[in-house]
């Protein structure tokens, strides 16, 4: 029997997310759980819910751009708010659905190579050349890239999946559900890891 | 040599703040640290930082209840919500910080029972009269908790120790800080812990 799949949603610019992306796999293969990934627009949530970007808050901004280095630091992960940050996500989400459309494993290592430009190698990904530029390098052709990402059918699939995070109670990146069970936060990936080890409580 | 203390900031209005003070005395113990119990009005604080209390937020309220009833459940903790939530914590605060002058350790005691009253037992806690009673079941005389709470000195002290809180960067609740280094909520616990055992990292 399949078990039930870590369902990871995140924000190509949460450095949260980050952080979560480089240790999620490894506890999806601890527990044979599928991860699916899927990157959302938190931008486009938080026009719904009047939250605002951490860093950028009184008190709340020093703390967890702190609490980023030092949990980056814990689990040994290359870490650092890049130049541009907080920057747009919605092309490097539109080319990791329109991969996701026929390969999900290349949808995922594209979607390690962004977060990796972006947090561990002080890279621009936001503008359309950038995103398009790490999946080139990741061996997809410039011309069919450029041209799947515009099309129609990935944007909706991104403003789909975004409402459907939503629909779900996704407020935050990373933002993971095991069969129905809601966790926010990179903090809690222990937790999960306990979750699915116990079958909860 | 005696250890770091623990500086551990709440609200008597929060719930996490109760999760975290049934177990902040046993992590202290374990490490030999004194814990610096720090009542404050989160309320005040919100007002500098914009934020407003959890419950009521779209997509974050449902999940933080769920989340709350879940971390209680894993510790073993009695919790609800009690009926008059969110409550003000003034007259409790103020209460604690008369007692502390005095006595921290019958402090600490009535903090514990202001929290079991109001998240274990359903019992209001948020009018002059109900934190009074709490402090007379420990023992306290009516008359002296009466007039020992609207102490001039008293009142001052729960503003500065609100104000020095925010100071220190306290934004939330639970809150705390072990030698300068800061850890937001009670799903820090477990990190503190950590923290204390390894000497950080």
């Amino acid at each position: 029997m399949p078990s039930t799949p870590i369902e990871f949603y995140f924000d190509f610019s949460s450095p949260y997310g980050y952080l979560a992306s480089e240790r999620i796999d490894s506890i999806g293969a601890e527990f044979d759980c599928i991860v699916d990934w899927r990157p959302m627009l938190l931008g486009v949530i938080f026009k719904t819910t009047g939250q605002s970007p951490l860093v950028g808050q009184t008190l709340r901004g020093p703390y967890h751009l702190r609490d980023m280095q030092r949990s980056a630091r814990k689990h040994g992960i290359k870490f650092a708010l890049p130049d541009g940050f907080p920057f747009a996500s919605i092309y490097a989400c539109r080319i990791f659905y329109w991969l996701d459309r026929s390969d999900p494993a290349a949808a995922r290592a594209f979607a390690h190579a962004i977060y990796r430009a972006a947090f561990a190698q002080n890279r621009p990904v936001a503008e359309a050349e950038d995103a398009i530029s790490v999946a080139v390098e990741l061996g997809h052709g410039r011309a069919a890239v450029t041209a799947g990402m515009q099309e129609p059918a990935v944007k909706e699939r991104l403003r789909d999946e975004t409402q459907n995070a939503m629909h779900k109670g996704v407020f935050g990146s990373p933002f993971l559900i095991i069969d129905g069970e809601p966790f926010w936060g990179n903090d809690r990936l222990s937790e999960v890891r306990e979750w699915l080890q116990t079958g909860g409580w």
